[in-house]
């Protein structure tokens, strides 16, 4: 915080709940009952070997502890960069760490501190009430039982990566047929069971269909006949060439679109990653990204979808221009949150100035944690809410003489109103203005 | 403004006169008449229908006054952004508007205060010189007339997209036969009538050429012999192969460079848009770009024609950084203005200091205004202007040490004495210093 | 300088010694005993040429006080950019110019100020003094002799773009043969050879390997007897098809790795350039590049040469953020200084912001100078300690509340520790913090 609006605004924003539209949390195990769920998060592990620590010193067959005090001896190294500060606000906000740094030396006092496997749910609600959580989005499987939770605190999302990707794999079509009680053998059968998918997850209070995308990715406009042999040799884990695996990867994504358009569910794009490219790395830290993408190749599926609302992220920093310009132009596209390597500060600056200066404000997603412990949720948060006032401070108050009430006003519909107004309702209002 | 350079340098440098060499203006009815000619701009209409306007409320077959009530529900939605802000500049510098927005409640009073029906050229003259303009380039069709207004102070520019892109459409084949007299009907007879165009453009007054040109474009050196037969077909709106079509383009373009070389003339690169990318949306909003382009696709361009000069705009602002390249090392290409969806503050801040500080400054070309009534002038010249002073009074003045007087001294060069030297003679005088 | 932070940060950072692990410096004359070897510095007469200095003003046959007052007729063009502070500051450091700016009239007493002729290395050491060098790191071709000098101060590094790109020129494998002592004709030969550069350099005390690689070139593990053929036509200057081409370029890199992990040796990767892009330009100054790039090309080698240290400058400034993402994921993988067209404060501060964000700070390599006058290297990385200094005091000490003895360990490490670390001993022990 450098001057006294940005510190005003961002004291009033911290008071905010948090409406979060994207998260891996387990909604039967949000909270961390252990340090080494919170310290286990890819982003430390992935840094700690980046910087030469063995990926068998985070072994699942270590115990807690160890895995603890392995990475611990690493965080030296990585203590100057954001995902430290999110680390270090964790320890200190939820389990009154108060040392300045996370050193070996105090390894086991933060391990006590954090041990809250005793507290069971309580200590889940502990978190959720310390950081003032409103709604958290899920990222489920498409054969989640989606049982066992409050789905309004929770919001149930499809997850459809699978169905899109790996069609071809014979346990996506074990786990599909077992999830639709259809037995899924060609292309009307598929289509009937995805129909049963979303029925499911939309009874069961889903706001929303989620799939990340390959830079190789192109959609375009399934035309069935074509599509229904390589869709049944895929179900039939038969071989395919390139340009079938290419036909049906088309033709189920743009199902799941048409779906989306039926249901009125949201569909989140998030675009760029290329899975395991780095293999030898940590457990989620081996993919990266092309950064020669385009939403140009998009264009058909904006353009026939007109009444699903599509919120992107673009995973490649360099790309996120081209995002403000299809958002200012398609009514359908929005602009949402910053993602995984572009959650950086330094690349959510550029990219949040210009999204507030040139889009709609009715059309702006704030921020989503991406997090899989509720206690990553606040710091994460925080950061932007950080960001965002600096920049409402310097481009709103400062540069065009709002009030720091019209300043607020704006965070408010970028945090809260429109996020919820997208994620909660009918995708076909998404984007009018309250 | 946030310090006391930055508002002595903008203070001052707002008083100058503006020389505008790129607009859309109708030199016989430059001004607007009617606020729905300010409020039809495709910045208003293309944003409105982003967050959920129906197209037909901006239907040419509504009355005015309808277009600008329905427009005008809408803009609470678009309120925060810098579009929005030079809306409300032309509202309050031009017709005494004193609100502090525009909306349903004040549309009445702005569409009376904004009536200029009756005041017809004096009105034009009244914005003119409110606006303190000195020239205004045109974009002209290859086939205007040319005829009935002062070409020194709306300087004609011909436009040449249809020419290369559109030359197999049997209209303009038509236009190009009636504007030059000649009966085109190959190769030879099309050079020679577009050498009349080039005739009757430059004794008229034109002092540049210009065509926008789409990403998958890349100039080569055209064989006349093997254009040819592509030409004559294109010519009679015979059916082309797509790398006839490619020919016919590359050799069209390569033929205007050369009447450039000829004619002493600038030609303008704006290079990016993709037409139509939205069929949906309002007119004027249905452009995008495919962000995957490189200025390495121009290098036989620039280093064949080394006595033209081209002045460069790229669509995508990733691509910035490539032109700041391009323009260090090419003696023949120079970096204009920041176009279309690249000219958001935040993008020309970052674009405008690599400029400032890699580049000669007797190479930059400050800011263009694109519009398409003479109202936008002013006020997108002023966000530019603020931008420039808030650059020079960090760079130069707090971290360089530079007087105020240096400062301006650079913001000259930038906004008049360049563009003027550039677009005002002969182009193999164009990178001489004064 | 803006404030007090990092005008404190910065009078402490400048004290330090410089270790600079790029340069083009000639260690048998590494300062300019004229005034001419500073402004003959393609940067200078690239820009003066850029703005309309005809080539032969620089010819090599004109005697230097000529060439000198020949660019200087140009500089008033040039002034305002950052490479022109480089030169001033030059001027008035180690010549005792007093003057605001460098003239034609002020071109006599520049010269003979600059004039160093008779001082000999007692020159070479006052400027290596005054600038508080440490070490530099050359770029030696393969067949230099690598005497007559002290190399722990000259550091000898093998640049390797002729046996990479150039295997097929006569020229290349009658130096090569020269230099191993090895009658190269085949693809074993050929390895032994260059073992032997390897033993050689080595031995002489060099630290590391380099080269520079266009952006077509995909790095592909090399299957020796599908290379066998293409090999042996290169070295015998048979014509080769382009895939046989690609075949040689791709066994002789990937030859270069196998040697890199033999000896120990980081491998720096200068992604980008395209060669003679403007083959009209001055010398130094034809070289541009093809913005279409991604690191994803370069996966099986970062996959294959775990330990390798990959020391990765990218030229096209918008690539920087996917080098943070790669220099994330992958341990073998660092991010080096800031090169050529992107060596652009404005492009260095957000690149350099987001490098301290995300970026463990033991694999931070801050920068390097990649001059070819000792006289450059001081002004360059004063250059680059300004805007640490502003970017540490903006988000460490300003927003983070870090101790400006916190913010100046960080500096440190970044400057002088880590490329100590990666450039001066064993990679295998690269990443680990001392």
């Amino acid at each position: 915080m450098t001057d006294t609006p940005a510190r005003e605004l961002f004291d009033e924003i911290a008071r905010w709940p948090i409406f979060d539209p994207h998260t891996h949390i387990n909604p039967n195990r949000p909270a961390a009952r252990h340090w080494d769920e919170i310290l286990g998060y890819h982003y430390y592990t992935e840094l700690a070997h980046s910087t030469g620590m063995p990926v068998d010193l985070v072994s699942p067959d270590l115990a807690p502890e160890v895995r603890v005090a392995n990475v611990i001896t690493y965080l030296d190294r990585i203590d100057s960069t954001v995902q430290y500060s999110w680390l270090l606000e964790i320890a200190r906000t939820f389990h009154g760490f108060a040392h300045d740094r996370i050193t070996p030396a105090t390894c086991r006092e933060l391990i006590e501190r954090a041990d809250h496997e005793r507290d069971g749910a309580a200590w889940d609600q502990m978190v959720w009430e310390k950081s003032n959580l409103e709604a958290v989005f899920l990222t489920n499987e498409f054969d989640d039982s989606l049982e066992g939770w409050d789905t309004r605190a929770y919001v149930p999302c499809l997850r459809t990566d699978d169905l899109v990707l790996k069609l071809h794999d014979r346990q996506t079509i074990a786990r599909l047929r077992r999830a639709s009680g259809i037995h899924v053998e060609d292309y009307g059968s598929l289509r009937t069971a995805i129909g049963r998918l979303f029925d499911r997850f939309v009874s069961r209070g889903a706001k929303a269909c989620a799939i990340s995308l390959p830079p190789d990715f192109a959609p375009r406009r399934a035309i069935p006949p074509q599509a229904v042999t390589p869709i049944r040799k895929a179900i039939h884990s038969l071989d395919l060439r390139p340009d079938e695996h290419q036909e049906v990867r088309c033709a189920v994504f743009w199902m799941l679109a048409e779906f989306c358009a039926d249901y009125h569910l949201p569909f989140d794009l998030m675009i760029g990653p290329v899975r395991n490219v780095y293999p030898a790395g940590v457990t989620g830290g081996r993919d990266l990204f092309d950064r020669r993408v385009s939403l140009y190749d998009y264009r058909d599926l904006f353009n026939h979808f007109t009444n699903v609302t599509f919120p992107v992220s673009t995973l490649a920093p360099d790309a996120s221009a081209e995002l403000v310009a299809y958002a200012w132009i398609f009514p359908n596209v929005l602009p949402m949150g910053h993602w995984w390597y572009a959650n950086v500060p330094a690349y959510i600056v550029g990219d949040l100035r210009a999204r507030l200066q040139a889009l709609p404000k009715v059309k702006l997603l704030g921020y989503y944690s991406d997090a899989y412990k509720l206690e990553f949720i606040a710091p994460k948060f925080n950061m932007y809410r950080r960001i965002l006032a600096e920049v409402l401070a310097e481009g709103a108050v400062r540069e065009s003489g709002w009030s720091i009430d019209d300043a607020l006003g704006l965070a408010k519909l970028v945090l809260i109103d429109n996020p919820k107004r997208i994620f909660g309702g009918l995708a076909e209002t998404s984007t009018r203005a309250t």
